[in-house]
């Protein structure tokens, strides 16, 4: 790809495609309508106002769609803008693609895929493995591009396969440590775990809610497909009962969205694992690029704590 | 049946059947093992002690079984105590069943589930009807005869359909005064929301809380079971997504164990009904033997209040 | 009325009637002072800037001054304005007032007072009867104009009013449900537990808190109220006290403002009607509007929620 | 008075005067009832049992009657037991009287009257010192003998006095510490926030809480009695709704029982002074039989803390 | 000093000096870089718009300079500002000194040193008086001109130092009344509560918390510093780890700051005094400029509340 | 050694030494003092009865005591009890120590200490590795034997330098997947985090909090000895605020006794490998004698949750 969105200074003459993530319309001073787009590529993302819309703009300009623009960046109010010289919606003849214009996970998706297919491979009991399989394979294609979230952590195109993949390699060290937690039961817990966001997530591209996520929420769908894939698998015994616990109790806490504590070891593993993977991406984040020295932003989902990168760390460790 | 067994006093001789409700092993200082049993029937409770048991006797004498005892009403630090001359466990040919000797609702199981019947009957909306319908019947006998809770309220034989009853009838009313709420929506609420208590508890003699019971809980249970009914009997559309969303949010606050809080309007006045008539049940037995001017024990549930009877309610209203 | 300033586009001249609700003084670019007027009629509010303004202007156009303005509907950024080209303050020649610009209970005034003089009728207990109808009387002017509240719900004209009817019918269903609540004591307690709002509150058309009710607030002086009738009526008896505590404790817990939790059981059911009528009145407020399949906006007093409107409600049930 | 109970050893004979605070009737093992009494005077407490009492008995033994009793100090589980030999009521011609068996303050009750008078003779504010004046004069005889609570500080004879006297002196030193304070409006705060407490307890012997102490509560009570002293006195103004506001506010939280925070300067200081002669009371006590190097039981009210006496307190300071 | 920035009008020509507490740069709508200038003296504070900045503008016009400047006094959107006409900084010439131009406490510093080194002269302890004598004069200086906070109370020059000289004087009476206080641990406690905050603070000018100030708290670095001081004085003995608890404690809470709750009776009267000294001081000031009749602004330190000042407060008592 | 006192029957004569691990004074019916004496050793705890004592028994047998006994084992109440026949002292030719009689770490304390060793000789930054080191060294003979808690995880003999070995390697496995971790940083906060327990909890056998570890605790105690450890080796730099904080920090919130929450992005990590191995421990613990398909008792320190063990885990995986 040529130089990204990002890389561009102001009084830069650029012609590109963009993808729009959201675009809003407005009622401007003279009365007529007009959108303003949120324009992004891999490297980042700009504002863009288009005046004097139809009708059929509209309906062509919304999120979503990549368009092909000619413009000029320039400055307002200390931010930059894309003033638009000429703009058109891209067909199939442009051969451009959402995911090219996305920020995605740093590994590729099959090379994930495979590496959750080993851990599913290694497993010793048949019913927790035909499950898991089973599940992975049902959901494959949506699993291995959804974010983990919207925000906060892991927000990228196949987040949630790249912190699975994180937290089966976490597992894996950690019961290796303490042999009494059961490898099988953490890693299909790892791999289900936010399976169900497949479905509590409207897709990879502009990722919102939908409306049986926000009237169930992920954990309760999860835990009901476990049971129908048991009954389709014919699968009995309390194998599925204790997946179903460690989907269902992942969150910790009532007050987090658990229903119910964990009870098995390897569920409240679970829980510290995903916890861990999900802390280490916020605060690399955050730090990434703050000077040694100097303190982040305040981090939301982290009580609003402001890092701080020391001193010493002055030459980035092995980044 | 003949006089219960709280209704002798202390010298009475007594002969007659009681239920075991808990048995428990000691060691007396003489060395040999003895049983504490807790007696019921219908009428109330009383302990009994049965010295130099046999390991026979331990195996004979469980949670659940009937006995024939003869025995004598003593008094032991100011409690009713029966001594026992002779016991034995019952047989068929003694025609006697556990519910002969639990407390129970007050209302027969049969007119109940008429009375259920009926409102399902006046649903216009067929797809909450038929999957209201459908649950009733997989789950009838047991539906008819758990508890509502294992503690606090209507935690007797036929509890939980007596409290369905009751809020159906809560339901119906105030509907009646707010025409924005869906009649349909909120009696199927009301039938099913505690329905999974059929496998949270154990059942009505002893109940306890059954190992799924306590990994998934009642609420996460039912919730599955609303999806797979909808498949088995081809419903779709958002009814069966409202329906489990009802079930999931009836506790109101994730505190309380539902993972959403209410977001359906139907969902929000479920959740107070079911409020209204479990505390309606808390503090009519609560004040029941309390007299005019004179405070209840402290109700734990009820952030451990103790209620006051007002003189001028010195006759029983309409008790 | 002629058609309100809510039905009228933009391009529309008016000649029209309207309350000022609020009145800012700004000071313009060009040095000079304006006033920033909030308009309102039964219909709805608009904005409406007055440029230029004379100290006179600055005391005449003050809140709850109706206003007769000639001018006509812009839109600014988006939202509607009226541009003034005539303004002056009423006097009594014009025959307005200002009720008549205020949303207000879709219930009469007198219809609501002999509603609730009716239940008055049917209390069987001559104290809690002469209490509850001197105190009516005594307010009773006040009682049927104030809101039920600033803002979250009923706050209208004759809000109180409406709510405590609502409440009565509430409370009749209910306490048909169950034989045990005095209905005396619970009616009473419905029509005198926010009737210190006509203190708290500083009347109907901009309401704000009075100075004691800051200090004091509605349930302190409602209980100090109800001491004073029955010294003035020369009633003695628990019945006092016992109407007392309903209202000092029908906010349910000392962090939502009542020093006591509800110790009689009719307490608690007050309680409990209180905020389903709130509430219902709440949710349908902000359901109104909202087209099938989509969410309310956040509804900040029920703990920001956000409401969803099934689809198969797309035909509105009974509305 | 001779020797009080507290200084006798085991094995000694006494004869003597004892005030029962509280009787429980029992069923002794060999079915006749028998009465375990706490028996008190001003030095400490004492159990003793009644063995085989009579339906007379019951009725004479009761909490507040002061008897006479010769009998001898026994042990029984390590715990001081009284033994008793012969035991009669006592009547008028004993010429004993309850308070002179109970704790009570260090201070005379007529000395704290003059003190607190002297108080109120300093005010400035005339309608303050009339509304003062006449409430301690109202409740005067009560106020005088009344603990200041059940529990936790200040629960002797007279302990509401003392706690006031003590406040006043803090409320001085701390107004002249800070000129912004009204002294007139601190000083009356002081004598009349706890003021309810005369109806709220039931009296200075077995103190517990009345019904309307439990139903109201002191604070609201109190609240009620300023505003109709007000009428009475056909005081106006401001004044009347700030005492009100004070007493209203002490506790300083709704959680503590404050339906209002303070929202006055000196309802904040009140509250603050309330707060550190309470503590004041509760660590002197629980420090004073506590050698240098240790630390005392838990104290409750202190969140369960358990205070340490330093080793070099050796030498108690000035106490 | 000649008439502060704080007595001008809109219209005045001003020719003065002002400290810059804050610069901020911004981009122009023509491209330009401009600083938005916050100028402040002891009357109050200021803005102005520097426009056209060069890079060497930037440098030299940053926060803690002391700039002379000749401009108009303008209003603008209702807000005074300045309009600059000429700026320089200044130099060793011109005379000035940032503390000129900061508000500051109202008594000298060396004032507050005398009475605080009067207090240390009266201890009678000898390890309590060398340790808070040693630990006053090492940070001697910056001790007399810390605020004690950046924020909410006494954030003014020697704020620090004027807070505990009033709480010495509040320690004082409140010990006279209450004999069981060690006066030399309470007074020992007061000096050096906050006295880390010498470090946790940048300075008097700009304060701002040091790294070590987010990373450990004023409260931890003043534990190991009077560890620290004693090693150095060679004192031993209990009173260094009661007077380190003190410290440690006076949050009061392990919420509020302090890992252990006070177990010491002089450390739960020094939490007491700490909170009445910040409270009076910030409600004084709240309260200073308001009318009688009329409520504060929000404080939120003090939970948010408005205070209100009584009409009959109408002439300041002593103020 | 021979059978441990946990191995033997009811019935059974001993002679064998036991540790006193406490030892209570009662007076029994007959007046006479007696002793409840709680004995260890490896293998379990038993009680038993020390009657008519003499004054000079009471000083002999103490806790920590080690005592040679005969006698046998009995049954009371379902307890297991001790009845003595002989008892003595022990004294220097018994050749008994009382690590001999407690439970202790799985590892050699030597082994540990090489371990550890190994770790910082792998630090890269001299500065931590020094500072490390030296307070290794300066309470190695502590360090080795202390336990890591009084109770909830590691309550044993050197459970705190096993604690500290079961971290290393976790933060070795994890920061093996995080490059952005500080290793050196990381070893060094898991090292030093609760070394302060040396001085909080009173020494191995039976361990109780000490004065010092009341008014201060650990971790405040720890952040003063990081602080002279490094002037006393002359280090300088941020590596010593950090380490600092990052003990300070471990707790991770301020409810939880951290006064400042992790700042440090290894200061997050190490309070959530310390949170991992002391909930592994105690879990293991608490299923370690639970059949499969049973519950644990109630662990307090995790919320008061009952953990299950799965049917599926019939046999121990790899225990």
């Amino acid at each position: 790809m040529k130089r990204g969105i990002n890389h561009h200074q102001v009084g830069d003459n650029v012609e590109m495609y963009l993808l729009i993530k959201q675009a809003k319309k407005g009622i401007a001073s003279n009365g007529k309508p007009f959108l303003t787009l949120q324009l992004s590529d891999k490297s980042g993302e700009i504002e863009a106002k288009l005046w004097g819309v139809s009708p059929e703009d509209e309906v062509a300009f919304v999120s979503s769609v990549i368009v092909h623009i000619q413009g000029e960046i320039q400055e307002f109010r200390g931010m930059r803008q894309l003033k638009i010289k000429a703009i058109r919606p891209t067909s199939g003849m442009d051969q451009v693609k959402p995911s090219d214009f996305l920020q995605s996970a740093p590994l590729d998706p099959n090379d994930m895929l495979e590496k959750i297919t080993q851990y599913i491979f290694e497993m010793r009991n048949p019913k927790i493995q035909r499950l898991t399989r089973h599940l992975v394979k049902k959901h494959q294609e949506a699993f291995l591009e959804t974010p983990a979230a919207t925000k906060n952590h892991h927000e990228f195109v196949s987040g949630l396969a790249y912190h699975v993949v994180s937290m089966l390699d976490l597992a894996k060290s950690i019961a290796g440590l303490y042999p009494s937690l059961d490898k099988d039961l953490l890693y299909a817990g790892v791999i289900l775990h936010d399976m169900g966001k497949v479905r509590e997530l409207s897709g990879p591209i502009v990722s919102q809610y939908t409306i049986e996520g926000k009237l169930l929420g992920h954990i309760t769908m999860m835990v009901s497909e476990i049971g129908e894939a048991a009954k389709e698998l014919e699968i009995e015994g309390e194998e599925v009962l204790v997946l179903q616990h460690l989907v269902l109790s992942h969150h910790g806490k009532s007050e987090w969205g658990s229903p119910k504590a964990p009870l098995i070891r390897e569920a409240e593993i679970l829980h510290m694992i995903d916890n861990i993977d999900a802390k280490m991406n916020m605060m690399d984040r955050a730090l990434e690029h703050v000077a040694p020295g100097d303190f982040t932003e305040r981090i939301f989902p982290m009580e609003n704590r402001t890092l701080y990168k020391p001193t010493f760390h002055a030459k980035p460790l092995e980044f």
